[in-house]
């Protein structure tokens, strides 16, 4: 039996099913609401939030939609169908403590005329507020285990694009330490369609162990009045990107998406200071967020 | 004698320096800091910043840039010429009260060609957090007055512009309630370059006076902690403007501005709360936020 949408779809709900339960035991005291919505041209998508003790504000969204392909998506996607429909499950937490980092994980199927022209797509990328090299090279060790499951020179492939992708041209830094991202994923890989689905549910899968691991290591540390500061300005620089930068965000909002699951990737807060002059221990974390450095 | 970019670059100093002046004595404690830059391709700028009592963070920017027109500039601007020149003065004030307007003015002068080709744009748009009509219509009216000594048309087009212009179609909210806008005016408009001239700066003259009488209105009314949240989310919807849609914002990061004077824009802080229920008092003043409403 061939892998169908259905199929993907039925896995993305359950992936995203099981990461909300992981989440809420990470957490320990938020419980996630949930919010169904359907879109008029066709499909839609169970936005879930929490707000809770470890993570401050946090969306698990899932989405199913369809419709025609028009002439402007047809340029802006340099595709050629009739019919289109996207399925993905799309995760950012920003939690309470600048001692722990932001995450965020995305993995989505794309097809067209009932499965003529498909690929998929995603990636997972770490931000601290302060960067640990030890822990940011945990977490591409994990990655790594999991993109060589699927090909020897995933790795080396995925974390460039990560690189070249989480990256702000406007403030000459990283987003974070980046990760992995890989886009339009299809037969022309060399590898099935059921291979490259095994891997992207493998990495919707590691998601809440990755993340639980980091929090595990990070959420005992103590914090000031100094250190919220310094997440504040992070936290400006997250909203820079997901804004000014980022493809999915820019597409759903001109695409009139469901602005209030798109947004859900913004913190709680914010902060921006003209010039503002980071301290010694700031200014050793920001030297991390730069293109290239091989964490493991 | 003809109006020279040297000419026209010294008047918006002068009405940079006018401004600084009287915002200062608005405030009645911060002073302006101000850096001098300079481009590495051509020119500069004089960024000023005041963090003050009434003004919790504002921005008054001078710049005079120059360069060899790209090709990608040729395209995105849709013109033909070999070098550019462009001088403008542009403002944002983020107040401390929620009951304080936040306000934008910008004008602008562009030439090609050491003049061959020219054209002026500006505006001025209003954001209150809480949206009185009679002040917006106040607010209008002043604009008017100075848009009917340049033409009798000017002040309808304008407004529309101004409209369609500072909308958010993400949220289906305008930004405030409006003021004008304009682009592009030269020789086509049917008025020589010395009266539109004579427009652009008068529109920056009147600026002061304008936010001046916004700010003895409102300064004095009390507020509480539900403003405050308030104030936080209208930033928050603020940032979503200048980041997403702003063209200037935009071209400025895209085209490697110095970033730090492009976003002196952005408030001290923002926020964002998922599916914000806003109270009555809000919601009444949600319900100005659209475009086509006729304040005088």
């Amino acid at each position: 039996m061939s892998l169908t949408a259905e199929k993907i779809i039925q896995e993305f709900k359950l992936i995203q099913d099981e990461i909300c339960r992981d989440l809420e035991s990470l957490d320990g005291q938020g419980k996630f609401i949930e919010d169904l919505w359907d879109r008029s041209e066709g499909g839609g998508g169970r936005t879930r939030i929490l707000e809770g003790h470890i993570i401050e504000k946090g969306g698990v969204n899932f989405s199913h939609v369809y419709g025609n392909v028009s002439d402007e998506m047809a340029a802006a996607m340099n595709m050629v169908g009739e019919r289109w429909l996207a399925s993905g499950v799309s995760i950012v937490l920003h939690p309470s403590s600048p001692r722990v980092p932001i995450i965020h994980m995305n993995i989505r199927y794309f097809e067209l005329d009932g499965g003529r022209e498909w690929w998929f797509g995603g990636g997972i990328d770490l931000t601290p507020h302060y960067v640990d090299p030890g822990l940011a090279k945990d977490f591409h060790i994990k990655l790594k285990e999991v993109c060589d499951n699927f090909s020897s020179t995933a790795y080396a492939e995925y974390k460039k694009w990560a690189d070249d992708y989480f990256y702000l041209p406007h403030r000459k830094e990283s987003r974070g330490v980046g990760g992995i991202f890989f886009d339009r994923l299809n037969g022309d890989s060399g590898h099935s369609k059921e291979e490259i689905f095994d891997f992207v549910t493998a990495v919707g899968r590691i998601f809440a162990q990755l993340y639980q691991y980091q929090v595990d290591q990070t959420k005992e540390l103590a914090f000031g009045d100094g250190e919220k500061e310094w997440q504040m300005i992070r936290r400006g620089r997250y909203v820079e990107f997901n804004l000014v930068w980022d493809r999915g965000t820019k597409f759903g909002l001109i695409s009139d998406g469901r602005t209030e699951s798109i947004l859900m990737s913004l913190p709680k807060n914010a902060s921006w200071q003209y010039q503002y002059q980071p301290g010694p221990k700031e200014t050793e974390s920001q030297k991390w967020l730069q293109k290239g450095i091989e964490w493991i």
